[in-house]
């Protein structure tokens, strides 16, 4: 199937009545975007207008983050933000000591908040938006507009053979990066304008002309830096693959099997540790951070040049083929289809343990003695992680993905979103942060990223002394460099601060 | 979807007009059974008259074997055995130097032959059905009978919403073994009368009332020592399911998963390889093989018993909701659609190697010291492989399959057709001496299994201190182990000579 769908990207253009939009190359294709910032809320009163409550349904990765980030962004303007559960959820105690209440009408039952919402943003779990799509229809107001944060639904429709009420807006601002760390960006921007996880909209339906401005506006008070386009076709696909690979499933699998690497080459339990998942976590993801994939090469020595290139040929090889079986996975709907099935399982079988692995408790030592132990660029390491980003990003753009949806999902959500949880206290802390369809597709994938290095890559290295020290030519000229360079001068350099 | 199939087994009854059908009691429930051997040979001719030609069509795992089985089966009795093969496919000349020839008619193109048979076995891969299935239903005679040793072609129409041709018989006969041991055991039946691989049969459509009588004869001609019924739905059900699971995936994901944590141990890598493979491969399996699940408790001691229950109890939980995860992707046609997809890729990715890691370095220097080195039966080995087995076991059981497909397709195949192949030569031996379908199964599940026992089953051990110095309760009261008793005494002791 892969090879079928190879497509050319085009250009990824849209316009607003009330934002200023830009335009920017990447690799040669025109895209719209829209900067970000505090001095846009000003604005939002006119791009929402008519809208009196907007419900933010759902309080599990995005749910608690988007509903505070609205609400302080929309504070004063009259427009109130309703967060609407399932009647009886434990989740009712979190959402008032959000703030959150019954009694001013900010706090209530799902369908009832629906029944009440102008804009009403669905943040439910995919299973529970596959198992209760007929009755969330059903309440939503003619006119209203349908929100969403992931194109899920959509791909859950398209199995079943249903579609959207046609007497609805249906959007989606997709942030791109987990719910915890939309919300703490969104805190730390109070201090640096436009500090935030960048995110993608979508347009699936616009029956009053309206749809792109509301989509704008709700993008800008979730604090995003940037905000681009996509579909919600195009989004569903780079984030369930996306998620499954580099994002949450290959990094797991990643340091898993370069933890057992370096044991086996005579590292103590900690210094395998520190090398296969701190280096990573830590200088690797700041370096790639503030100085994009080719920030790398730069802090290599000859040595370690020579071993980023061992790791990254034989791990890109090995990849490739496992992510275009994941984005056929994707693409076919085998994966919504899973994921609806084990949300059936839940109850018999709950989400299993991620990080009982013995690494994790090498890895808690480790970062009990931060400051007296050493980290650098380990290059074995950063070539594999490298390997394996490039293979994501080529998967995708050899299936016309935008660049701007490629480089977020593929590295950007990587180094700013996610690895920090995993710095902070380990791949559990990271991978269960984030949604259900996340957490189950990391599980399920993550392993056999491992195996693939373990039994395929690995065993196929070149012997060192043969390895010219020097990355691949293929990676040192690869256009997405340029592309990292431009997104970054897009929105703030700032770190992530993970409590 | 588990939770909602859970079904009860019915009685499993068939009558034939030729061959002499006996009826056994497996927990409680009747089935009916066809006895093989040799002394059956000659009521072939009567069972199939009216066929003058057998067409086997491919030439992979289990087309050899079939091919040449039959043909010895069928000496004299006048029905030309005749291979059919793709156009300018390499197995032409394999295919020659078993005897088949252009010459005298008994090898062709596919189509040609097909068209000449009046029972056309299609033993061509899952994807190449998938591919050409069309095709063939235009070649094949009306009237004729189409012969699949696998539900997989079923299960894919399904997918696509077709159905077999209306005017031809349709039947399986489903061996449960890969094709190397289906040749294997019938060379040995020469001198141990019997001595060969179960299978099951199915009839899809029955147009002249014969389908079931040329389907035991099939059956018999490929020297099964004891046949008993199914359908094609439960035969590909159980079939995708056992060898993702128990049968090639989770063996050898066990087996990654112990060596690791013997390593961890402290053990040499000879050391571990022997604990955690050679013990399986070897005394754990011929003790099942001889005596049952059962029979592993009689050669345990009291720490023994302790490391089997510690093993059996924290496996069979954390495999559980693995094997559901199975059942249900394989119910639903996703694994269906991934094996057709993968086989579109295998141009650009062609299959990975599945012996690359450490491991199996040592197996071979394992290997080659046998006779110098001890090999026990390993208790906590043997506990994780039961688990894994009686998980496997309890989820076929909860969907109502017949009791003979459960022992057969979970203990029986395993351990007297599948694992002599990797004590023989290693992992790669066994996985990939098996069908394409079965191969892709293996590379993409073992990986889960030996994430699922390294992250959640070997982290939960409770202290051995408070383990209790027996297997569980539910392990030695298990109906299983009386089904396996009166099953093994259907067919010679035997055990297969692998080269």
């Amino acid at each position: 199937m892969s090879k079928a769908i190879t497509a050319k990207r085009r250009p990824n253009l849209f316009e607003s009545r009330i934002f200023p939009i830009e335009k920017i190359e990447l690799d040669g294709v025109e895209e719209s975007f829209l900067r970000g910032g505090r001095h846009l809320f000003k604005l939002l009163p006119r791009a929402m207008s008519g809208i009196e409550q907007i419900g933010v349904i759902g309080w599990g990765s995005q749910g608690p983050a988007q509903a505070q980030n609205l609400r302080e962004s929309l504070e004063g303007t009259g427009i109130r933000v309703a967060v609407g559960l399932r009647a009886g959820s434990e989740s009712f105690a979190e959402a008032r000591a959000a703030g959150f209440s019954e009694a001013d009408g900010t706090l209530g039952e799902m369908f009832d908040v629906i029944r009440g919402s102008n804009l009403a943003i669905l943040l439910i779990s995919d299973g529970a938006q596959a198992q209760l799509y007929k009755t969330i229809f059903e309440a939503l107001r003619p006119g209203a507009t349908l929100g969403l944060s992931h194109g899920f639904l959509l791909a859950y429709l398209e199995t079943v053979g249903e579609r959207f009420p046609p007497n609805v807006n249906v959007i989606a601002v997709c942030p791109k990066g987990m719910g915890p760390s939309v919300r703490r960006l969104y805190e730390q921007g109070r201090k640096v304008n436009g500090a935030g996880i960048n995110t993608s909209f979508a347009v699936e339906q616009d029956r009053d002309g309206r749809a792109t401005d509301i989509a704008l506006a709700w993008s800008v008070a979730l604090g995003a830096p940037y905000t681009f386009k996509t579909t919600l076709k195009s989004e569903v696909v780079s984030d369930l693959f996306g998620e499954r690979a580099i994002l949450l499933g290959a990094v797991h699998g990643i340091v898993e099997a370069l933890y057992h690497r370096y044991l086996e080459e005579g590292a103590r339990p900690e210094d395998a540790f520190n090398r296969a998942c701190e280096s990573l976590t830590g200088p690797i993801r700041q370096t790639i951070s503030r100085h994009g994939l080719i920030g790398i090469d730069e802090h290599l020595d000859a040595e370690g040049r020579r071993d980023f290139r061992r790791a990254y040929d034989s791990t890109y090889g090995a990849f490739k083929g496992l992510m275009a079986e994941i984005y056929d996975e994707v693409v076919s709907g085998n994966e919504v289809k899973s994921v609806v099935m084990a949300a059936d399982r839940f109850r018999e079988f709950p989400m299993t343990k991620v990080d009982g692995s013995p690494m994790w408790k090498a890895g808690a030592e480790v970062r009990r003695r931060r400051g007296q132990i050493k980290t650098d660029i380990d290059g074995f390491t950063a070539g594999t992680f490298c390997g394996a980003m490039m293979a994501q990003v080529d998967t995708l753009v050899e299936h016309g993905h935008p660049y701007s949806e490629i480089a977020n999902e593929s590295i950007i959500e990587a180094v700013d979103s996610l690895l920090p949880y995993m710095h902070a206290r380990g791949v559990a802390y990271m991978v269960d942060n984030c949604s259900t369809t996340a957490r189950l597709g990391s599980r399920k994938w993550g392993p056999r990223f491992q195996s693939m290095l373990e039994q395929v890559a690995f065993p196929t290295l070149a012997s060192r002394e043969s390895t010219p020290d020097q990355p691949p030519e293929r990676f040192l000229t690869h256009p997405v460099h340029e592309v990292l360079h431009r997104l970054s001068e897009m929105r703030p350099v700032i770190d992530i601060a993970v409590t």
